[in-house]
């Protein structure tokens, strides 16, 4: 099971959508970094009803992004922001493009 | 059945959640401002159950909001990125903020 990254992002942004049971085997899968055994182990379940709850997980996570398209959005904000962080010589506009930043 | 307006904005940001069904309703009352009775009509049933519908649909993007907090956030960016623009002094700088402004 190849651990696909794009996923933090979509937890980042969904994760409130799964439920708190889910919630915790994705955490502990792609912000913590362990493997499917240790979490098996820590839940008290097996590896394969882990690796079933990240799939059920995954799948919502993707639809959603496929129906609502936030996190493309805020990718492209962060993006346009930080250039605007960037390339700005005052330091007011400076100041509102990162409170735009600390937004998403 | 007070139409609250707010949902105008929710539905902006979380109608791809609805079903079809769910979205044609939501859409003829809340964005092209069609009574229950009008909207009954048009889709051949009856008005309760246009208000069931529309209930239903209230509650699912009044839950997914309160859940992912999207539409505040999109509101507070638009107003912070509506600072830059009117306040830059620098076309490019202006620009950039409505290249982020559009993608809202």
């Amino acid at each position: 099971m190849a651990k696909n990254l794009n996923y933090v992002f979509l937890l980042d942004c969904y994760g409130e959508l799964l439920t708190e049971r889910q919630q915790q085997i994705a955490e502990l899968y792609y912000n913590e970094d362990f493997s499917l055994s240790e979490i098996a182990e820590m839940q008290n379940i097996t590896r394969q009803a882990v690796r079933d709850s990240l799939r059920h997980s995954e799948n919502i996570l993707s639809q959603t992004e496929e129906k609502l398209g936030m996190a493309k959005r805020i990718s492209q904000m962060r993006f346009c922001l930080e250039q605007i962080v960037k390339n700005s010589e005052s330091e007011q506009i400076a100041e509102l493009a990162r409170n735009g930043l600390a937004l998403l």
